[in-house]
């Protein structure tokens, strides 16, 4: 038999529980501050939005926390994930390197995000709630939070950002299919839609407005909750089982990462993959690199400032310690919809400011390089996204071949590409720009911080 | 532990043959006739066209065909693929049958066409052919075949129906990302193209001229061969592996199929997956129905003349023994363009004519009303084509139902539905004709036969 690509799992092979890294960390999360006293918030300023299950998994100091039957019934729709070996594209780049790849592009909706979709539906449902709102960008939670919603018998309303609205219409019929409503953001039919429809008629809208709209719309409706697909602690908590199912997946190979490597917006997707490796290096049992890839249009691990700042445009949220590039910034428009984001998730700031993960951004050319090599090499188109990651995996595969050294490469591959091969035409043909972002707006961007330091 | 979903092998049991039903048929297959002459075409008349290898296999009378192992390291990309249990179907239906699909929609082209195309490509690779031309409609052979050329270094012309063209622009992408060459069809670059283009200027082309071009292609340049995607007895060979993997996988569930559905294009999808399940019928040790669905508005199956006929429009291929509506008939712009073909397989066509196969056409909005509910319950979102074969699914798990009879219903899911979401926003919006070819049409098709009947 010749070597190995794939490492399955059955579905009894599912984990039970999904793991948080915050009781194992090194040193103590910060907590959110409410905006107006700058006092730690607490459970009750949480309950307008989330179900107490939800607001409870948000500040636990568990380690493990059980996933429900009902969520392992849905999980195993399409769960375990495969993980492969890219053993053509080590060939194509001569390395020594192995380079694995966790795949996520098998889920229905074709990422990560169903993983926690699927939970967060479960418990709103479950807390009585009869219908959750959302905002999505590039479409991919959208896709997710829908078809978990119909599932459970939930209604579902998705703010979708206009420029994804009417440039990307396939992830709307998505959304669509699965029995969703979908409004195009900013909309006239929230306060926050309305007060930005005035100053700028036409909009084509942010993640920030998106989020502001879906907030409104539940905090002011009794039987609505609000969802989100990333930063927030309970649903990095949720993705973990897709590394919880790596590490068994390399355990079966046998071989343990030097890289783990993964493309960060809001931070779950690479948390979901990164955190069960994670612990080990804390423990002192793996002696791995981590290495948090962004687009150089929304460089926040790189360039932003690691402060308290809002979650989104509207202020409507509590202020998080993280890296940020302020609540302000709006990046370029860039393919990969999903990392355009001002902000990242807490914990993995944390991290990466505590020198336990490295961040490095690209440009949309260097992503998309990396992107059409993997795809030439292993048949599949990689979303615009973790085509970051590859491209931080091909570097280091070819560092491993310069030094003649064996090493060990996880790659989170976190979705396909299929709703956006347009991206793809623009790269093919030349037309992406190689400049993304302009130092001017970093620094307006960062003076509309709301001046909460975070103490050393 | 519940009840089990999924029902996967490992790479290691991946099929090393491929299975040949030709031997098994109850019945003498019929050879194809040279146009002029109307006597059966030998080796050497396909010469110009394919390599030896694949015209051996295309009359061989073997029962197994080994696959070879740089097309098996191919396989290993993505394959085995999965069966499940469509456990949430089921109780949708509040059915007693137990439904379950061997999903083609994992590979990297998002459909069962890399099964040959890969094939293809080694064997010509092999025979030192430099390039492949192909036809492409919805874009799914396209993508598949661009995808096998680039693992073997081979270039890739594909000659893509211009309405597809125009209107799946992501197809077009999908295939030039693979490295492949697109030109929309009828083009000025071919004589039949020319031909077409003088007479109807603004021809939106179809399956059966896309066909003649890139035959005239291949015929006419030495280093250049053709690739067909479905029809041929090769194709269908090569396509045993999906059918060969679900029979392990239905013992690994302890079921016997009662039904093997499917939809037909060509052919090759539904032979593929049931052709090793058709060996044991014809062996007396399976009692099964197998149900061949198509659209209505290419009813070649329930409304076509079972006689020779050409494959192409540009009446450049041998004659062919099969169902077909006539090779001058033109289906309506139906969403499963992989559908719309005036013919089907001679060995499919024969299994039908001889009452081991029955067929039956849905109407669009029949197919997609059972695509949505699919993909409401199951999460995946089927390709146009496959909903057929959904329907008749669930018809007959109605019918179980309305019997108290628990029956096993097994459905090939042939690919997934990313790239015709606008057939779903068509459906979803009542934008869908309700009847979809005129019977004259059908007339007309049929008496432009060539009028070689196929004795009793």
């Amino acid at each position: 038999m010749t070597e190995p690509l794939q490492f399955n799992l059955q579905e009894d092979d599912l984990p039970t529980a999904w793991y948080n890294l915050l009781p194992d960390l090194p040193f103590a999360p910060l907590p959110p501050l409410h905006p107006g006293t700058k006092q730690p918030i607490g459970p009750a300023d949480l309950a307008p939005l989330f179900p107490e299950s939800l607001i409870m998994q948000e500040v636990s100091t568990e380690r493990w926390i059980d996933i429900p039957g009902p969520v392992l019934d849905i999980y195993r729709l399409w769960r375990p994930s495969p993980l492969y070996r890219a053993r053509r594209l080590e060939q194509a780049l001569q390395t020594p390197a192995h380079i694995y790849f966790k795949y996520e592009g098998t889920s229905p909706a074709g990422s990560h995000k169903p993983n926690t979709a699927v939970a967060q539906a479960y418990y709103n449902k479950e807390a009585g709630i009869r219908r959750l709102t959302t905002e999505t960008g590039a479409g991919q939670w959208g896709s997710a939070l829908s078809m978990a919603c119909q599932f459970f018998g939930l209604d579902c309303l998705v703010f979708m950002v206009r420029a994804s609205f009417e440039q990307k219409p396939y992830r709307r019929i998505f959304i669509e299919t699965m029995g969703a409503e979908v409004r195009p953001s900013p909309s006239p039919t929230t306060g926050a839609g309305k007060r930005i429809l005035d100053e700028t008629p036409d909009s084509t809208g942010s993640l920030g407005i998106a989020i502001s709209e879906a907030v409104e719309v539940a905090a002011t409706n009794e039987d609505t909750s609000y969802s989100l697909g990333s930063v927030l602690n309970h649903v990095l908590l949720h993705q973990t089982v897709v590394g919880l199912e790596a590490k068994k997946q390399m355990e079966m190979a046998g071989e343990q990462p030097d890289f783990v490597i993964g493309c960060v917006g809001g931070g779950s997707n690479y948390a979901g993959l990164s955190y069960p490796f994670m612990a080990d290096k804390v423990a002192g049992t793996l002696d791995a690199r981590f290495i948090a890839t962004e687009p150089a249009a929304c460089p926040t691990l790189t360039r932003g400032e690691y402060a308290y700042d809002f979650g989104d445009t509207g202020e409507m949220t509590p202020l998080v310690p993280m890296y940020t590039l302020g609540h302000t910034f709006v990046p370029a428009p860039v393919h990969a919809g999903g990392l355009r984001y001002h902000g990242d998730a807490p914990s993995l700031s944390a991290l990466v400011k505590h020198g336990l993960m490295e961040a490095r951004a690209y440009t949309q050319n260097q992503a998309f390089e990396a992107g059409v090599q993997f795809a030439r090499t292993q048949g599949i188109i990689p979303g615009p996204e973790p085509t970051h990651a590859i491209r931080a995996a091909i570097d280091e595969a070819i560092v491993a071949r310069e030094a003649g050294e064996k090493k060990v490469i996880l790659i989170g591959l976190s979705g396909h590409g299929h709703f956006d091969m347009g991206a793809y035409d623009d790269y093919l043909h030349g037309r992406l720009p190689e400049v993304e972002y302009r130092e001017e707006d970093v620094v307006a961007g960062l003076a509309h911080l709301p001046g909460v330091p975070i103490p050393d």
